[in-house]
């Protein structure tokens, strides 16, 4: 029996830690990344259907005319968005699929894709958040204070999630996340041939 | 922060290995078992609050009528029960409750507390069943078949459940049912303070 892939929504404040955890998700073969349209221009050296799939603003307008996006936004005059099919294609071979997005996609994403996971990451609390900030070095007190600003607005949406996964440690944060997917993997709404299997038929 | 205890529901076939997986998870300390109530009389060696609640059927028919059973059946002529108080106590005090408990009596258990995670446990296929029942040399031809009726049966209740383990070695079923109640502990339905916590109010 062919088992659909799942599709994992990760999102959490800025500080959070998303990029490392994701990279090890992927490092760790469980995950292919989805791949976002864009309206913006592509750079010297990226690929049309590898790092984005480049649209002009009509087609991508057409795109969310006829609900082919999980999701979409603009920043700075420039549209991207999660396309469906990329991420189906993906599931229907039994891939899971991670997406690392805003809060605001996210739940775009879980009304359209209603068997998604949402996880929620966040630093231990508000204290070391601002020690991971300061510590990157590259931005000046003001944006520091700013992105605190925006994770407490964030967290106000933890109760929309269906999952919140505290990064004390990258490792055992990763392992959090897998245990969440091993155990998604075992619900009952997603194992509806199990009858079948039980009984040898498929 | 306290964290409620977790109230975990087994169920599966005659079979499915409910029993020693029940033991393994004890052993590793993460769960207490519930104890029941019952309106049968003690053995020699049975004491009461520790083996059961040993009590009259007026007693018993005065706690269903209060509510105070989360389930509760009629086996040949006594009635036995799960007394909602113990359960509740032990959760309060942030410890996991397992209840192995057949098939009606776990939906009924979910009907008053539905925050119960409800694990419905399965042999790896019908042949397999076949085989565990007969290995046991426990019992005659006709009651293996009866068994693996009521087994088919039962299977069609594991829609009902949250999740579904299939019991193919008892190591590797007892670390599925740990990674369910891990996952189960980060579930934002789960973690109504984490945002007292994050700012560090609590």
């Amino acid at each position: 029996m062919k088992k659909q892939g799942l599709l994992l929504i990760l999102s959490g404040p800025s500080g959070s830690g998303k990029g490392t955890i994701v990279e090890q998700l992927k490092a760790k073969d469980d995950f292919a990344l989805s791949i976002s349209a864009t309206t913006r221009a592509p750079r010297e050296y990226e690929q049309d259907g590898v790092h984005y799939f480049f649209r002009t603003r009509e087609e991508f307008e057409k795109m969310i005319a006829n609900q082919e996006l999980l999701e979409w936004a603009e920043f700075c005059g420039n549209c991207y968005g999660t396309p469906r099919a990329y991420v189906t294609e993906q599931l229907q071979k039994g891939q899971n699929v991670i997406l690392e997005i805003e809060v605001q996609g996210a739940l775009q994403v879980k009304k359209l894709y209603p068997e998604g996971v949402l996880i929620f990451l966040v630093p231990p609390n508000l204290e070391e958040l601002g020690r991971r900030l300061t510590n990157r070095g590259t931005e000046d007190k003001e944006t520091i204070n700013r992105r605190i600003h925006r994770a407490l607005e964030e967290m106000e949406y933890v109760q929309d999630y269906d999952y919140v996964v505290i990064n004390d440690t990258v490792p055992q944060a990763t392992q959090d996340i897998l245990d969440i997917v091993h155990a998604e993997s075992m619900r009952c709404s997603r194992n509806k041939e199990i009858k079948k299997v039980f009984k040898g038929e498929i």
